[in-house]
């Protein structure tokens, strides 16, 4: 694990350098467990275009972190204020008096980010500066223990899925079926989970339906989303469902939704824009006279975040990330993320998809079929 | 419930104007949903001085909003650009060209700054301010609504986390523990969890113990720390049990953390304030030789956010919030954050309570017992 580190830090200060970035200051935590092996809350990480890491934790977390992560220097505070002055030291201790720190800004609030660049925190002539996109061009490609390790998230996926389609009947709630989903998920080995999404009848509609206490009424549909986390890494994962009998019109639209999808992830390999893959999943939608029922990106990266580069350009501009390139090999993509709301009712299908030389590899698994 | 929100928008129209702010423009859910009756993601809320509401909403959560919102304009987009452009109409429609708006510096992102700043979303002659005072000044006290469902959260809090203790046993791991708690609090009612804690062995000694597959191993002490949604309100409870039978040491600390925790929850009423509680709660630990094994803010507000205002002055300065006053009545008080962590082990008692004019009501109810 060491070496893999050492590794993804070499190319971090290739980026840096191409960047005119002289150190890093890390605060979101899926950005510090890609560099240093550790992205625990309340903790920082600092690079050096050198790359040298000095870490800042907890003093309660110190020996946990030293014995687990990628790091040159290691110091513990207290709270805050000790937070700070350890960042000033860290500063201090390599030297750095000047130049340009690269901060999260796609992370970073305003009150986190007064807190990082406060007098006390950072020598006055160094300067912020954005380093999200150097981050998320590291991450979008994933190396081979990253693909096992969402391989396996996607397994856990696949099971939450499928204990939550059997959990699905009239009378049970939103919430049961989360529920159902959870407890299969953390059995499975998920460590935690993003947002679990389980939402019936016309709240199948909705951009983001988080489950609630309503309960699922005979012949409703039911949309089901799940993101859990296994050793550090996220996959997605959605399925649709009938609590009976669906009508024509749910019926056409879901089989449309899925010819979309499984088209849009038949054009997966290496080389293929961003641009085409959501403008062919679109295209068959309009075709199908559902061009005005979309609703958010279709497609986006999956890795340590369940959502994360490369995202479409138009999203992504919005989110302070750059376009993607043309899919480097070895990316990982959630296909399907941005589902079909008819008015009444949607559908909404999605898997998560490794990237190939020449093809690829669909790593979540479990029927894509209305009826049970 | 049409009422409390017109009540709850005159409030903070009054700090608005003491707040030299025109016009607040929310994202930050929990504020939404404080202030409107709906606080889902991917969405915003234009609050003008003269008590206006302007909703942007996904296209396809329109006729959802419509039914739960109190507003007086909404606007459905369908993508970020849409998401812009709704803002700026909205600034038309009332006639804002010039002025302060309020923002969320403690929620926004700096690549969310830049949107809702954007020149394509508000005029240019409109100044951005930092808002998150006023709405934590209205959200510190509750009304009886509130309160209401904060005990109903408490109560499943209370069935999460006396499922967890009955799932404690060697051999079991820490994810199960946790798996255990959500499927009952699910069931319970819960719609939500904030992040589910639970450490065992040396990992009670974190900060932020997430659960792992490690496996409890005999005579360990176990934390479990678990925030329940439930009807859009939270509730905080921490539990440390043994998985067996714990040494003189543990016992003692114990022992001295649940006193510490209980003689300041004795303390509280309305007119006390945050410094005077936490002192109290340090001094205790220090007085039986644990001073130095402190970590974090020994008190937080819990409410619509599970910590929230009223945070000790430190921490809140920090975290971009104003000192607490001395405790209104009906504020919400989680008093036992900060932990007892010795170096091998750590022990954490926490409940969630209702500060009253004289006194205070504990709404979280589970046995403060190191051994079942």
């Amino acid at each position: 694990m060491v070496r893999i580190h050492s590794q993804r830090i070499v190319a971090c200060t290739e980026l840096m350098r191409a960047a005119g970035l002289d150190v890093l200051l890390l605060t979101k935590p899926s950005n510090m467990l890609y560099l240093t092996g550790d992205g625990r809350l309340c903790a920082y990480a600092m690079i050096t275009a050198g790359g040298k890491v000095a870490l800042g934790v907890p003093v309660t977390d110190l020996e946990d972190v030293r014995r687990i992560a990628h790091h040159d220097l290691i110091a513990g505070f207290d709270d805050e204020v000790g937070m700070i002055h350890s960042m000033a030291h860290h500063f201090e201790q390599f030297g750095i008096t000047k130049g340009t720190v690269g901060l999260e800004y796609t992370f970073l609030t305003q009150s986190m980010m007064a807190m990082v660049t406060h007098p006390h925190a950072k020598p006055e002539q160094v300067l912020p500066k954005d380093c999200s996109h150097v981050l998320s061009q590291l991450r979008m490609v994933k190396d081979l223990d990253e693909i096992g390790k969402i391989r396996q998230a996607a397994k856990v996926a696949t099971i939450g899925v499928r204990a939550a389609i059997a959990a699905v009947r009239p009378g049970e709630t939103e919430s049961g079926v989360a529920g159902a989903a959870e407890v299969a998920m953390r059995t499975a080995g998920a460590e935690g989970f993003w947002r679990s999404y389980v939402a019936s009848g016309p709240r199948t509609n909705l951009a983001h339906g988080l489950p609630t206490l309503r309960r699922i009424e005979p012949d409703e549909l039911v949309i089901i989303d799940l993101h859990p986390i296994v050793d550090g890494y996220s996959a997605d994962i959605c399925r649709t469902v009938c609590a009976g009998t669906p009508n024509g019109e749910q019926r056409e639209a879901f089989e449309l939704y899925v010819r979309a999808q499984q088209e849009t992830i038949g054009m997966l390999r290496a080389g293929v824009t961003m641009v085409e893959l959501e403008d062919h999943l679109h295209q068959v939608m309009r075709d199908g006279g559902h061009g005005n029922h979309i609703f958010g990106p279709a497609i986006h990266g999956v890795g340590i975040d369940f959502e994360e580069a490369p995202l479409p350009p138009g999203h992504a501009f919005f989110h302070g990330e750059k376009a993607p390139p043309p899919l480097p090999e070895n990316t990982v993509l959630a296909v399907g993320n941005c589902g079909l709301y008819a008015g009444p009712w949607g559908v909404r299908v999605e898997d998560t998809n490794w990237v190939k030389a020449a093809g690829h590899e669909t790593l979540t698994d479990a029927p894509r079929k209305l009826t049970t």
